[in-house]
């Protein structure tokens, strides 16, 4: 997908342009097949342009669709300038939402998980100020968070009993309300709910120790309160192999845990690991979901 | 330090009872020189009891006064047990405030520092709710920290230079006030008065991006804005070697960060490794503050 000319400048292997999707199985074995986007106009890497905007944006669009018709497996995105689609024409906060709307399922629904070999952390609060996360952390948000997890776990990682970790807000989880009272009044009674339900979920945990070696081997997937603490241990541990995972859409959505580097575009000087990753987690969760699909159980 | 039974149901090496410190450097190729600490009681380990605490109150009270007098080299503290202690007549919420006291240092002048073999932390605020933080972090908190942090990295590692690098509070450090303000309102202009006081102090950083393996090779610590910040990345990196250090004390003293896991004592079960990091801290340490106290330089 994409600009031929614009892939060349970054990929040093052998390129085929090609103009049905369906022609792009056949290629793989020997170059890197590459859709043309009507109108790409003139794109270098590492300067952003409307141009480069306007590429980004088609072949968005085009792939979003080609997933959602079955046409591709699955949908791996790059980082984009949303600086730069905002003066395109492109009106959404970020891709994922994007990509939910074209797949008709609303934003409250969708759950952002990144996920590196030894770990997998969902935040349920995300983008707001620190100050804003007391507030925003709801019994409810917490609920259905939790069980879409359990749901993306189980239909794209093929894990049939999956099994949660929720970190407390407050140092120590709160240490008995000496901390701060929010374990007590909003995580654990919605955790005892939730495990009435039949889920698998412990804590809430002190945060700080809930992700070193041993502990992580505990769980599948580990619920954090805001973005930082969420995403602090994955960077921290798995910063050029993290992989962000959309669940709750119809389709396979990954991509990798960067951003757009434009002082490394083109220079050779990236590095591809996450990239990479999101295209080999796409392919495996792929594959669980279809089995999904056949079964209705995990494969 | 400590009851002679009680280290002989945890060590399985040699064991010789010493009665006078001095003895103990002629005694440790040989074996483990344990000082008696009178009335020590009847110690199980694994058993918390009042006469276990004690003995933990009388080892601490004699080892700061030992490492207080020079006539040990430095202070290595094992976790306690703080609901025990504090039935024996100790006051102070912990031992990092006791040793301050008995040294003459105002808690506000002591700082926490944990270091890992990659990674070095310092939460500029540690135990408070987490709705607590945005109120408690000042300008000033943060100038003493960093200061404090500057020179114990000078004085007890050896480091002439030390490059400090300052997390934001926010997700993103804020994004430029879209989510949140505290970078620019509180942390920036600190930044910018220490760089013009010397001070080599990068950000405010997005916090989840400073701690992968390539960004923690451009600062020799990390000023964290609250607890978990900091401990989860140094937990989930270096869980079993992370060491807890007391900077701006007039002597050296380390401890193993985590607590006392009685479900664990004398089950041979527990992993030493982070006692052992604490211990061989020390000794860097010891080395590195004599030298300065010599010349008034890093060695």
């Amino acid at each position: 997908m994409g600009d031929a000319a614009a892939v060349r400048a970054v990929w040093d292997g052998p390129i085929r342009q090609i103009h049905d999707p369906a022609d792009a199985a056949q290629v793989f074995g020997e170059a890197l097949p590459c859709l043309q986007v009507a109108d790409a106009g003139e794109i270098v890497p590492g300067s952003p342009s409307l141009d480069g905007a306007r590429c980004a944006f088609q072949s968005l669009e085009a792939a979003t669709g080609l997933a959602r018709s079955e046409s591709a497996s699955a949908l791996v995105t790059a980082p984009v300038s949303k600086a730069q689609l905002a003066q395109v024409g492109f009106t959404h906060p970020g891709q994922t939402e994007f990509v939910a709307e074209r797949c008709g399922v609303g934003r409250e629904n969708i759950v952002m998980m990144l996920a590196g070999p030894t770990l997998r952390v969902v935040p349920i609060t995300i983008h707001m100020p620190y100050a804003a996360v007391p507030q925003a952390l709801t019994s409810s948000l917490i609920r259905s968070r939790a069980l879409a997890t359990v749901r993306g776990l189980r239909r794209l990682f093929g894990i049939e009993k999956p099994r949660l970790a929720m970190a407390g807000l407050n140092p120590h989880a709160g240490e008995g309300g000496l901390l701060g009272d929010e374990e007590r009044t909003i995580i654990e009674p919605v955790l005892a709910q939730l495990r009435s339900e039949g889920v698998d979920i412990t804590g809430p945990h002190a945060a700080d120790a809930m992700f070193s070696a041993r502990a992580r081997r505990e769980y599948d997937a580990a619920l954090c309160c805001y973005h930082d603490q969420a995403l602090i241990p994955i960077k921290a541990l798995h910063f050029d192999d993290g992989v962000n995972m959309t669940l709750g859409l119809p389709i396979v959505r990954t991509s990798p845990d960067h951003g757009t580097a434009f002082a490394l575009a083109g220079s050779g000087q990236a590095h591809p690991g996450a990239m990479i990753a999101a295209i080999r987690m796409a392919r495996d969760a792929e594959l669980f979901r279809r089995a999904w699909n056949e079964t209705g159980q995990p494969a």
